[in-house]
């Protein structure tokens, strides 16, 4: 039984799932790339909720009838080559992925979700999207950097950069492989016209996340 | 104040701390090596409740009125080492890691733990060190793949000595560094006689874990 969660609701907690699997065993690895015990801690706890969203995902799609592991096999490839491609050289790279890239990514899956028509699946999703603490820590770390070596901002900039192009190769790729997946998000956003405010949205986020972070969008 | 933790009791849940924190990062870095969802889930389930054992001690040293980063300090050198001199090859060295590594550290660490005057203290770090899956997991996984290509047993073997050995260098190195510590081990035992039966106790259970694997010890 799958409690009528349909293909794309499907897809979008399958994606996600893995999505904040990959994200624990990163940061937690990234973690081993602080530079002091402190740091380890805040880095190897955002991966802990990381886990814990996982989890609650898994979960859920378990309680819907939805083998997991079925769920996320579609997208293990996607998120495993963006992580490939994008290894952080050292402990600030590890932060600005943290921050901009699950901030990038947190932004989209919270616009998906708003379409989904399961109210329980929606309200897991917001729940799960929420900040694990990554925002302040990774500021607050970035700033000091920047302010202790200047010139560190042009190569932290051109990372985001980085990332942003190869987070948007894969998605470009899951939404070729996933018609349920881009019927929800063009069908929700109404029109051309919607899905070109979506992308605003999204960009003007980034571009405020750059900022704070003292770095060129 | 420190609610009466003496100075062998705060190496010691320094130690353990940062040995669940950094099993945590290497547990979860592994996960990467999984062969397929199932294996990383399992993987990464276990090195979530390494984080929550260093979150309770952690919180624990807390507590007592120390700073857990000044108790893990001193061990940050030996145990990164440790992980650093054995990095898994592939996904069975980390389940063989995971299993014999962590099963006698843990025999020592309860040994121990044994000797801890401070109640509390004491029966959390039982607690802690209560095996988090990877036993059963590590045995059905490393005895299907000696199944499957029996000439694997012997890389396995050799790399679990490996393991031991490095380990013994780091422990040796901790005993030399904090005598209190080593006062602790070596007056709960009584006499020479008394840690002679304590080694031949880890090396006893290390070796049932070795055949439970199908290796030679």
């Amino acid at each position: 039984m799958t409690e009528g969660l349909d293909q794309a609701t499907i897809d979008l907690l399958g994606v996600l799932a893995y999505g904040e699997l990959t994200a624990f065993e990163r940061l937690a690895s990234d973690a081993q790339l602080a530079p002091t015990i402190a740091d380890k801690h805040a880095l190897a706890s955002m991966a802990a909720a990381e886990f814990e969203h996982y989890r609650r995902l898994h979960d859920h799609l378990r309680r819907s009838g939805i083998e997991p592991e079925k769920a996320m096999a579609p997208f293990v490839r996607p998120l495993d080559e963006f992580h490939d491609s994008t290894p952080p050289n050292d402990w600030l790279e590890g932060l600005i992925k943290a921050y901009v890239g699950d901030g990038l990514a947190s932004d989209f899956y919270r616009e998906v979700a708003a379409f989904v028509t399961d109210a329980a699946t929606r309200e897991l999703i917001l729940e799960v999207l929420a900040d694990s603490g990554q925002a302040s820590f990774a500021v607050a770390k970035v700033g000091a950097a920047i302010e202790a070596d200047p010139a560190v901002a042009g190569r932290l900039a051109l990372w985001a950069r980085r990332l942003v192009g190869e987070a948007l190769i894969q998605a470009q790729r899951v939404a070729v492989d996933h018609d349920a997946l881009t019927e929800l998000l063009v069908g929700g956003s109404g029109d051309l016209a919607g899905i070109g405010r979506l992308l605003t949205r999204l960009t003007d986020n980034h571009t405020a996340r750059m900022q704070t972070l003292g770095l060129q969008p």
